[in-house]
């Protein structure tokens, strides 16, 4: 597979606001409405399917996964964390990293269901104000692939 | 946090149809209408996170979620493969590694989102009659981490 495709939104935007990039990959704020702590690890290299990347690459790329799903446990203590690798849209792998919240607006059900309740305009202020210190530390955190 | 909890559906029953069962976890054939290849990779012991697990059993549970999904892609050549460790509702360890078909009653939305089209009996039957085979498959390539 070749590694970019002048099609594919992952290849050629951010696809989010950009957080951290390294060799191989980055992290981006996905910036989906109703969900401030939704941020996403996009690998690089067009390749659609987790197994397409060698033993190494998918070890890398859950050492991303696994230090942003503990950035947001440490500093949000969210109700749960969401990890998902669809791509039936974008078929360029990328990783959902989602801090869940018993208040938002489709806990417990998967954030691509039905709503559950209304949202909370208030508690989703509160995540928004701790963005810019969320992304620092994932900056940090994260340095050791850069 | 403790080995197992005994409200936990995923300590107290297999979750699933049973596949194969190695040392730290299993993997079994989740049976939701209209899905039929849809795996779990379930942790054996009730951890809540992903990011709870060893670096080496974070890499153990990957490989054997990779393995999962080349099998599914050899054997069934899927329009795309869905992973995701959601857990809202059952907050214990566990891999969705879904087979998705362009046909299928939800494509390209995710599973858990609003169906987009009627469910194909003939096109799940055909998957069905396969399952036998993959299962099998599946208990061959998963041998090395019994």
């Amino acid at each position: 597979m070749s590694d970019t495709n002048d099609s594919c939104v992952l290849c050629t935007t951010p696809g989010g606001a950009p957080v951290w990039q390294g060799a191989k990959l980055r992290v981006i704020r996905a910036e989906e409405p109703g969900f401030p702590a939704f941020y996403r690890v996009v690998w690089t290299a067009h390749s659609a399917e987790f197994s397409d990347l060698s033993e190494e690459d998918r070890l890398l790329c859950m050492q991303v996964v696994a230090a942003v799903e503990r950035v947001l446990r440490v500093q949000l203590a969210p109700t749960k964390i969401n990890l998902a690798a669809l791509g039936n849209m974008v078929p360029h792998l990328h990783w959902h990293v989602i801090a869940r919240f018993d208040w938002d607006s489709h806990f417990p059900a998967a954030i691509w269901a039905p709503a559950q309740r209304e949202r909370s305009p208030e508690q989703e202020a509160a995540l928004v104000a701790r963005l810019p210190e969320i992304d620092a530390h994932l900056v940090a955190t994260l340095q050791p692939w850069s």
